[in-house]
């Protein structure tokens, strides 16, 4: 884990975000936080050449329009073609028809290097695999569904782990499962990860500032992609543990939002690896 | 005014917001530190889908423009279908032709649950009905625009309470202003509140804040609508007044900005209880 | 300064800003913070009726898409008819051919009072002007280009601080250039600027900000429009020092921001007068 942030900070990869405006600050600060550095920019005209000049994308459905759509579909093909990380954050993928035919559609065209979402979205995403997928029939039949409609807890969580990586290797894409528990997987291995604290889903986000963070952890550790979005999720999770230590009896919702920004910023390569609770199945 | 809290905290009502971005991420903290879950989504691709899943409509004519306003007009008319409690904030209402249109034409389309604003928007407001309105002259000759365009004062407040339980005559809608003295009325009732501090009026997005939770407020309390709004109103004002008492000696703007939205999400129904100064009308 | 700073609180100047998302909020409490006043609006329906009622107008062409263009040439008309203050940030204005060409459309049709931007982007619209003006050659012959390629340092400062002349003489604006040592110059004179701490480029906004404080101290002392770009900066880079001051020992990136939009609502003039550490040449 130790290396992996060391190597954002000496790298400072230089993230193109497409996102929503509710949360589009915090993950400029959180980019900036651990290492990276930020670019937003959405428009058709000039996404592509943004994009070229960067080492990642990360492309975040909330808020979703139609010119976002196509500006994504742009800046996704360009970053392909440039060898780049790219990665996929589907937010509220099952709210709207127009959010899944959206996810199915850059889903067709781009190869997404990782995928971050919650429980829902994942499950959300793997049904609209299911609907395009000859052996979808197949799936449902092994339970797939049944386990992805629940969260992940310590009593699923292995049937999920196995759940997270067929998903991964339907995607070709590494998955992140963030939650209670939170689980990095690609089609082999998965990460259980066990940092961060339930506080954190009570303020708007922290989710959105993991994928900003992943894609910068992915561009800076090229060789290790599935252990780089692993330590992203560990040092997330870990921030939100020391923020919490720190949070005096008055503060509540808003500092402690700040705190996890303090803590990712002030973050070391020996307290993310000793403070990373994980473990590999 | 605690049960109202309380009944916030257990429902968790889903807020569709409609807003501006200068404030969005603002709506969103509050949102989640009274208890509800905000979801935004502005698209005419989905804005019907999502909002048919909420259990309240925020809309907000901050930045707006054409897209926004469509949007809300798809957004509006299903959410009135859906029995959905559906507030207006008239940002700047008066401040272009463009705004007083929009305002003008949701209005008469959307039959609002709620309609909060500065004694300005309220004017502006009140100003429209009287462009449309049969009896705007008969208005007038009551005073009421002379009323109308002052602030809300300790001594004029009792006119102020009238004409604000009028403008809720006109439009169907609870109205709230808020301000130095904040008013909520029905058509036959208004809360006069005396909580809040002048140093929230230096900060950007309190206003905004409160119109989302008051939208909380009413989803999680269909049958007290005057009192959930008057409660999220007591709600914000206590907060900042609690946000000021923990404010060290070097903090300023930012911090108490924080510490506001903090003061929210550590809100006690017996603090409120207690706290909430109010008269009734 | 103090009197610049005193003029911005006392006239309260009402600031109309087009900017990007990632940092609208931090624009508008930095422009709440330092006295002035903000107001969002970019649609052509309203731009030029908005900018119109305003004392000033700051473009910023971060996350610029058409429609900001386009919204951005009609106010930029209106408030140069109406005779305001207006401030251009050409943000990232080398990273795409989009905003290149948007940035030079508009220095061609409108007269910016201040362009302010780090060394990169004030390069980048000097080599527009190369392209359009006559004597771009001769300019070039005279090594503009080749200091302005650098960052600022107290090596180069003098030569820097007679390109940033160069560039105002030729856009007839003030040039303001942040980074590690600050210039504000016109034709004639040039500020160079010691405040700041390098930790606030670790932080998103800090220049956007300083964009829209700039707008509010120009806007309140027009008859000093140099010393009060300069205050504004001042100002800025002093907010940055005091606010690192209070830093306590588990506090990072989130909490730096705050604690300097904390510190410029906290400003003083007398310490601002004390602490401005600027020489002119």
């Amino acid at each position: 884990m130790r290396e992996c942030l060391a190597n954002v900070r000496e790298r400072k990869p230089l993230i193109h975000n497409i996102t929503n405006y509710v949360t589009i600050n915090d993950v400029a600060n959180a980019l900036l936080a651990c290492g990276g550095s930020p670019i937003m920019a959405e428009a058709a005209e000039e996404v592509e050449e943004i994009t070229a000049g960067c080492d990642g994308l990360n492309m975040n459905i909330g808020m979703l329009n139609a010119g976002k759509a196509h500006a994504m579909e742009l800046a996704g093909a360009r970053a392909q073609k440039e060898g780049h990380v790219i990665l996929l954050d589907p937010v509220g993928a099952g709210a709207s028809a127009f959010r899944r035919n959206t996810v199915k559609h850059l889903m067709e065209k781009i190869e997404f290097t990782a995928i971050r979402g919650n429980i829902s979205e994942i499950r959300a995403l793997a049904e609209m695999l299911g609907e395009t997928n000859p052996d979808a029939e197949r799936r449902r039949s092994r339970g797939v569904d049944a386990v992805a409609g629940e969260a992940v807890t310590e009593e699923n969580v292995k049937d999920m782990a196995e759940f997270v990586k067929k998903v991964a290797g339907w995607t070709g894409s590494i998955i992140a499962v963030t939650g209670k528990l939170d689980l990095v997987a690609d089609e082999k291995n998965c990460y259980i990860i066990r940092n961060g604290r339930p506080e954190m889903s009570r303020i708007t986000g922290t989710g959105c500032q993991l994928s900003g963070m992943m894609t910068a952890f992915l561009a800076a550790n090229p060789k290790k992609p599935l252990k780089a979005a692993a330590a992203a999720v560990c040092c997330m999770g870990l921030a939100g543990e020391i923020a919490w230590e720190h949070m005096a009896a008055e503060e509540g919702n808003a500092t402690y939002r700040n705190r996890i920004i303090d803590a990712i910023s002030r973050m070391e390569g020996d307290v993310l690896e000793k403070g990373a609770q994980y473990e590999i199945c």
